[in-house]
């Protein structure tokens, strides 16, 4: 028997959704991993939520320490991006282009944007930066950048929020594993045991 | 030198609060406690936010279940309040009656009176519920019931949420130490890294 995959729900605009990608994959037991990038933005007119910053004091300065902090508490150096939020179209159809096209890569493809946007500051909004990211992970750049017009890309991208919707997912990251919902990169402990020794 | 006190913000109609109480003398390095209740809703009028459920699918939901599983992740049995949000007016008080009468018992009644609440299942709304929790932690259930009518123990249940609001607290449970604020029960791993092996 197969071990169905764990599904990790996220948005690129989002610093926590950042942490949990790099932690999924320590977390997930040896189960595949499911990579879901969706816009947070469709789902939050939905539940009415808003951006983690960008609603002032005393939120923002805590959002922007917090997750600085958070980063390092497990080993990672970032950096907030220059605008946020930001939009996550582009790179969210890339790897939509990656899963259709070759999905092995879809993961990795997912990471080197994150990495991009959070520790190195690049501006993943920019068709020629996804591109060159997709390069370094072994696609083809120059036939994902032209791809992500495609009608069919385009609309993966839009059904991916409402498959998030229809999953009860409300927020990034977000993992969903035989039906059980953990929201946060601050859940993957529990994750982690849930996943290597069941519910409790 | 006696190190600073850990600032310990909650809210008693706030499950996470619960179980940031049952870890927070743990993970606090032997450093002094101080228990400051406080009335989130005052802090959500200033803030625009909500409570944690009644806002809806698929919000409700998580966080009825999320509750549950967090608190049996860190070993505690808990059940929501029939009524939730409730008004933690006379339970906050209470705790602000016991500082200035028995500073030393403030910290047990705060445990007690969200243990009766949430582990216990009783409504601690209710004086004279909260005098019999009182009485069962040593102090005088019947003084204390009394004095939660004065207008010095009133205004102190008032300031505790400009007090929250000045120190840059936005929700609960909520650590501040030495001006680092840590928001959820999730960041009491930070707090205990924080005081035992100091910033990183």
């Amino acid at each position: 028997m197969v071990a169905a995959p764990v599904e990790f729900w996220f948005e690129f605009s989002s610093p926590y959704g950042y942490i949990g990608a790099e932690r999924i994959s320590a977390v997930a037991g040896g189960r595949p991993i499911t990579w879901r990038p969706f816009l947070l933005g469709a789902v939050f007119k939905v539940t009415g939520a808003k951006p983690l910053v960008g609603q002032g004091e005393p939120k923002d300065s805590y959002f922007r320490r917090d997750f600085v902090r958070t980063a390092a508490f497990y080993g990672l150096t970032v950096k907030m991006p220059d605008r946020f939020p930001f939009a996550a179209i582009a790179a969210t159809r890339a790897c939509y282009w990656a899963e259709a096209h070759a999905p092995e890569r879809m993961g990795d493809l997912a990471l080197a944007l994150y990495r991009a946007c959070y520790r190195d500051g690049q501006s993943i909004t920019d068709t020629e930066v996804i591109a060159s990211i997709a390069t370094s992970t072994g696609l083809d750049g120059a036939a994902l950048a032209a791809g992500l017009s495609e009608p069919a890309i385009k609309q993966r991208a839009i059904d991916a929020a409402d498959q998030a919707l229809a999953a009860g997912v409300f927020g990034s990251p977000f993992v969903t594993i035989d039906g059980e919902r953990f929201w946060g990169s601050d859940r993957l402990d529990q994750v982690e045991r849930w996943l290597t020794r069941g519910a409790w």
